[in-house]
């Protein structure tokens, strides 16, 4: 055992700043500060070890202790010049706690510590102003009564209350010296009769008192609670410190002065001085609102030194942390001390202005301007979002589906959005739940409501891709399309109304709430090029259609790693010739259809390809199961329904022009669209009737129990090779199109759910046959590589013999995730996850953050496997994980080439990317 | 190279029996039997490597080849004391092939070869009888024409039919010498037409020609598409040999005979001798049917001799092969000839004699006693089945989704087959699909058919657990429950019409098809106990309720490795109380609902517990989605459309009693069912409404798009503790309650659907609490074990972990087989997996045979991993694949402790666990 007598008090100017375990967050700064020179009022720290020790012992402080604290108060009395209890020239101290996290729960400050009767009049005499010094008495009384003996505070307030009604004053402002001696005796007599003692007078009792009871909130319910709470274990704090300072006031005259400063602009990150300040006040004051602070700027005509001086402080602050501060000040018969200074909270956009701007000045390194910014909180600067200040009630909430703010007037359905949208009119498309069939809606609307559906319900997919707001699953809101109109519990919403939703928070509010744009600044722009050189990482683009792959490359995109062609059937010129496919009866039929659709592929290939060049595209073959492409059967049955009461009552009579649109679901028949349909019309009805039978039909015969592991991806391509051919047709020779015009292509063609290399052996060989017609059909070898989905859990265990046909493998973690927990994610989010979230059996939504120990296992096993197989082989990922910076971060760590995102998330992952790269451990 | 000359041809003598790669299987089979001293004709083997030389050398007999042949001849010559090719007595021979494996595709026999217009007068001579000579050198011309030079089968007939036109004749028998003479020179020509050569005469060319042609068909199309589609490699057999062996003729006399036997009664495997000869015949002769063959024994007073000498080599056989052998042999003037022997086919039942019976008489270990039956084979005594003599044509077929055959009297619903199966009819239930709530008709029928579902359905796996048999998914059969009848095609069932199923192959017949019992015979029980010693795996069973156990361990169960407590649920009594709990809103009418379970399900408990003392139960908690115990929508909205109906039309009128069920769904009320509800009674039909509306609104808030990977399993645990709780306490009280008696038991607690241990840490506290409780009021304390199933993949990943939480480990393997290659089961058996196994995707449905590859490697690292923990952890299966035994061999292999299957498999699952542990490499 260690003899020697262990030190548990440091000076200000002795502690080690960097040591915050010792000395807690709080007095490990204030050492800092005091020892580059900063003028801080003198005190010192009693270290946490002396809090463990204190704990340990039984609430004993360790020997020795209070004799270093009069050792180091004598230090004070020599540096102030004041006596502690003294009746003339009294110095007065605060304590506060203070622990390497800062933790609610833990004691508060103390101010005023050292008075009593004789301080008291020390302080008249000093400062000849007797409110001043009963009000400091009476505080401090009220403080030591509550925090250090633990006396209810309504035990104080009551008589006080009762002092002020009495006396026929409503602020405490209105108290004069009087009022105030009166209530400081009579807080001396509650705190007598609480603890049946009167208040302590020695002032070295009431400091060790306080120390004590600092020591004591450690272990105190609320603390211990918040570090369970926070998993906040030994190693990260372990004890609190006891910080003792000398009390300065900026109350004592036009020569004193209290204030708050940024070093620079929170709100923009300009490298301009902020800051407000009070003359002849106290902190309290400018919290308590009486008064109205003035600029930092006016302070260099009022007070023109001290202004020179804090402008001083600004630059050794910004200088010594490398990081904007966000300091106190206050000003003592014109002496400048620093009270505490922390790094400056500011949003993204000063962040990523600062970011650049300290790198210029030569103040951090590149590599410190990426790390200190969060790579999620960019998405304030690429999505429009409510303005902060707006402070609205939100009418109903949904799940956040797809981030930005956007309002506009409520549509029910497609085409009325189509309508409305094209002649300029913003609006908002309000459905239970969207299909493919709506996606002309999509393009014309500001942002998607769906009243049913989870994150990836069509509508939060399509709107993802697309980079517009969605809220889906607002469960509040009834739709009555027949009637135009939604309820959300009394409200009611008629077309046209205005409403507001947020896709950031899942929010909806009534009216028009103000939005703030985003902002793609040059700062940005400079800051993601650092982050592309540090990363090791890809950042490639989800783009289904040319629009998206233009948007994915100004956000930086390196490629496409996931485009879908089965959005490209959605537009509404195509799905009914997708619709015509589905139906058909014969393979005839079906590639008479397939025809139709190539065409349109291929040019939908070209045009991304152009797009992209030189850049990589990497194209899904298609994925969902074929009935996502019809209706539902419950739509069809109420059509038909309605379709059939329409014949009934074609006698001549007259029909609803909604009803039409069944008849004509094309578009309206040249001549435009009658009113009125006669008798003679009545085989259009039973036409439109036998149509919407067979497409029944068919919905009835592709009825999957469980659609998300049915008939889909490869599957679909093993059983009609014919759709897959046509794709794969397409892609080649868009690609030899645009070869021969000299733009240089990279199209990989993609295989989704494959679980067996037989099944990529089959993809592969039609593959084979048609580059070899193609090839020799444009006289020229189309450029591409093939490649495979793992999304399939066996694909995983057989990642060795898949390699073996691929060039690369790309992870779709979306279908990985819910193979491997065995949790549909539509079902999951709306049913039992919140629960898992809540009682922790989840830490996270695992349809967000990649599991790193489940699923992540599973990626790290098939990489493995399949990279000794083909060494450096490229392996990407296209789930939605691929954008969220911690699974990017994962994807670094176990050796991925590239991730792929929706494009609006290119940035974050860019910069996520280039975290990972640096972190790397 | 080596220079010495290969030995390409071997003589009967001198042949290895074991070197089937070298001989082919006939060619050591007929040198084994010769070196044994068995009357085997005398010949010679071609090897396989002349075949391999020969076709690797541009289709060139090997140098020295036909050299060793004639030095062969020559000692056949000798042998015999006949001449090849000699006018006065010569030597025929016959010319086969044979490779390692029997592969059609291969050249047929060529009998008599050597005959020519000179040998065809010495057999004239040395038998007298033209006849036969003809007949023999017509049948030798045709077989040459046709197998050796490739002619057209029909451009013999043709003008044979035509000779028998012309002479009226209509058997062959009924031709003469003259005609037979006629039609050999008619053959001779369409030889040299064909070939434009004569017919060789020459016999050494006639051998050439046979031993080249046998060796071209092993490279013929038929030979290689046959090897390809049954993978037949290399290894396996390369090449085929030539067999060429003296003829011997059963048709030279009434000293002359010939025939087949079996050295036992191959239909129930007794110890007799059991056969058929022909005095005077040709093999053919037997086949024709012309004349009857005499049993055996008769030869006994016939030809007591040879009867004798057949006896004898009945006895060689079966010593030397110590297998039941099926052997053909000729009589030539009194000599014995045996020609060929095999091991004999047998049924099942036979097979299992025959193994006791050899192993008691010393012929075989108890091993190769065991080592000789297929497990699966058993299937056959267990269930019943068609009688394999009916022959009845199938009037529709669906999937075999529970074995066995019955049959019975169709009714269309459970209360029918209830009301009727109560009475003793023999009813088979047929529904479109089966719901929970049918249960009570599945108990009353003896058989189930169904128009729906795979056999994964609802009928498929409750029938598999009672035994019975069922017929799934007949989609050829439309069920019109209203009218109580079901259309086949143009067939029309009405109630009460017989049909009989074939649970075992799918087919459904109209009538009764007679069938055979199941037999599960003491020699069955003898193997299987001596398969229980050689056994590594324990083999439990699936087993919910006490008769199900019952019939397990009547089956040599083990124990029970998997207690569904669902289907304890399912009982009419109680789920009117499961669907109380599902409907009700709060937690005080749900724990009320549960309470009236309690009883009931410790009731079952004590029941099953007593039943398989002192063996464990494995008791699964709730596991499938509880929207499962509910009605479908669909069924609710057409009960809700008639009961409205039903109050619209109540002005007194009269309605139909079918629709008073719907009134009184937990049974008719007391004092009758009034055949008339008058307007007093519209309150009920208000009720009913009501009610069914309450779970209809239930119904659609438990929808789940992918029920499958919904909230089910520990996921209903957690959000709904109390009916975990109810379930626990449950078993543990039963536990006590057995215990208290002096009963052993061991009951498990099983969790399904586990992903995390968190999870397994929750429902653990539960059971830590209640056990306490338990304890506490019972006064001892309960015996069980808590264990988990692994069914999620993730569950695998982290098999570590979880292993930390519980003392078992149950792999699911239906679900774990669902969730590894994304197909739902229902959906992929219906929809492309019968393609994917066509087009050779997969080899197997990987429902039936565990994918070792995928799902078996997730095992295997789970098992890894949690013994790393948890060293010689038990760990068992209880998916469908724990009946299996190729599945079964593989958990040998891993390193499972048991496998659980439905009862009725026990016994196969123990043969196969027995086989593992034999073929264990």
């Amino acid at each position: 055992m260690n003899t020697k007598q262990t030190k548990y008090v440091y000076a200000f100017t002795e502690g080690d700043g960097k040591n915050k375990q010792l000395l807690g967050g709080k007095g490990a700064n204030l050492c800092e500060m005091t020892q580059i020179g900063l003028n801080v009022p003198p005190g010192f720290t009693i270290s946490t070890e002396a809090c463990l020790r204190y704990l340990d012992s039984g609430h004993t402080l360790p020997e020795g202790t209070m004799q270093e604290v009069r050792e180091q108060m004598a230090a004070l009395e020599k540096a102030t010049g004041k006596l502690f209890g003294d009746a003339h020239n009294p110095l007065l101290v605060s304590v506060r706690s203070g622990s390497a996290i800062s933790m609610p729960g833990m004691m508060d400050t103390i101010l005023n510590l050292g008075m009593n009767s004789d301080t008291l009049n020390g302080e008249i005499e000093q400062t000849g102003d007797e409110r001043f010094a009963y009000d400091a008495y009476r505080r401090f009384i009220q403080l030591f009564g509550k925090v250090a003996l633990g006396i209810a505070d309504e035990l104080f307030d009551e008589p006080f209350e009762a002092i002020k009604k009495r006396e026929g004053i409503k602020e405490d402002v209105g108290l004069s010296a009087e009022h105030l001696k009166e209530i400081s005796e009579v807080f001396l007599e509650v705190v007598h009769g609480q603890t049946g003692r009167p208040f302590p007078e020695d002032p070295y009792e009431q400091l060790e008192v306080a120390i004590k009871a600092v020591f004591d909130s450690w272990s105190g319910k609320r603390a211990v609670d918040y570090r369970r709470e926070f998993n906040i274990t030994p190693d990260m704090a372990n004890g609190t410190a006891v910080n003792v300072c000398t009390m300065v006031f900026g109350n004592r005259g036009n020569d004193s002065a209290t204030g708050v400063a940024f070093t620079r602009n929170p709100g923009t990150g300009e490298n301009v001085f902020y800051g407000e300040y009070l003359v002849n006040a106290q902190g309290e004051d400018v919290v308590a609102g009486i008064r109205t602070p003035k600029p930092i700027a006016q302070m260099a005509d009022e007070m023109p030194d001290l202004h020179r001086q804090l402008e001083e402080l600004r630059s050794k602050l910004e200088k010594h942390y490398a990081e904007v501060q966000d300091f106190e000040f206050t000003i003592e018969k014109g002496v400048l001390y620093c009270l505490q200074t922390r790094n400056g909270k500011m949003n993204t956009q000063a962040m990523v202005r600062t970011s650049v701007d300290l790198v210029e000045e030569g103040l951090i390194s590149k590599e410190a301007a990426l790390l200190r910014i969060n790579p999620e909180s960019l998405e304030q600067m690429l999505f429009p979002r409510l303005d902060p200040r707006a402070n609205a009630e939100p009418l109903a909430s949904g799940l956040p589906a797809s981030p930005g703010a956007a309002c506009g007037h409520v549509v029910f359905d497609a085409d009325r959005a189509e309508a409305q949208g094209s002649t300029g009119k913003q609006v908002i498309l309000l459905r239970e739940e969207t299909k493919p069939e709506d996606i002309h809606g999509f393009f014309a609307s500001q942002a998607i409501l769906t009243s049913r559906g989870g994150k990836t319900s069509h509508a939060a997919v399509v709107a993802r891709g697309m980079g517009k707001p969605c809220v889906a699953g607002a469960e509040g809101i009834e739709v009555d399309v027949m009637a135009r109109r939604a309820h959300i519990g009394d409200v009611i919403i008629k077309e046209g109304d205005v409403i507001t939703i947020d896709g950031t928070s899942g929010n909806v509010y009534l009216g028009a709430v103000p939005t703030v744009e985003s902002e793609f600044s040059e700062q940005l722009k400079t800051l993601l090029a650092w982050a592309d050189n540090e990363a090791k990482l890809k950042v490639m683009a989800n783009a289904d259609i040319p629009e998206d792959a233009e948007r994915a490359l100004k956000y930086g995109a390196m490629g496409i790693g996931l485009c879908r062609t089965e959005r490209m059937f959605n537009a509404s010129d195509r799905l009914p010739i997708v619709l015509e496919m589905i139906v058909s009866d014969s393979l005839e039929e079906r590639q008479a259809a397939l025809d139709k659709l190539l065409p349109i592929q291929r040019q939908d290939f070209i045009e991304l390809f152009t797009t992209m060049s030189p850049n990589s595209v990497t194209v899904r073959l298609l994925d969902p199961p074929i009935h996502e492409f019809l209706p539902s059967e419950q739509q069809l049955i109420s059509d038909l329904q309605q379709l059939r009461h329409l014949r009934n009552a074609m006698r001549g009579s007259e029909i609803l022009a909604d009803t039409i649109s069944l008849l004509y679901p094309g578009g309206i028949p040249e001549g435009g669209l009658p009113q009125v349909l006669q008798v003679a019309d009545s085989s259009v009805v039973d036409e439109a009737i036998e149509k919407k039978q067979a497409i029944l039909k068919k919905v009835r015969t592709l009825f999957e129990v469980n659609p998300m592991l049915g008939h889909r991806g490869v599957r679909l391509g093993i059983t009609y090779p014919e759709i897959y051919a046509m794709q794969i047709r397409a892609i080649l020779e868009a690609a030899c199109a645009c070869q021969k015009q000299g733009i240089e292509v990279h199209p990989e063609i993609m295989v989704p759910q494959v679980c067996t290399s037989e099944e990529l052996k089959s993809v592969r060989r039609h593959v084979e046959t048609i580059r070899a017609q193609v090839a020799s059909d444009c006289g020229i070898e189309p450029e591409f590589k093939f490649g495979t989905m793992i999304e399939v859990v066996r694909a995983c265990m057989r990642a060795g013999t898949l390699a073996e046909e691929v060039e690369f493998f790309s992870f779709g973690t979306n279908d990985l995730t819910q193979a491997s927990f065995s949790f549909s994610r539509e079902d999951a989010e709306n049913k039992f996850l919140p629960m898992y979230n809540e009682v922790g059996i989840l830490q996270d939504n695992p349809f967000e953050v990649l599991d790193a120990n489940g699923v992540g296992k599973l990626m790290d096993l098939a990489i493995g496997w399949g990279r000794e197989v083909k060494p450096g082989m490229k392996v990407g990922i296209c789930g939605e994980h691929g954008g969220h910076p911690a699974s990017i971060r994962f994807c670094h760590n176990i050796g991925l080439t590239y991730v792929s995102c929706s494009g609006p998330r290119v940035p974050i992952a860019r910069l996520a990317a280039a975290h990972a790269a640096l972190l790397e451990n």
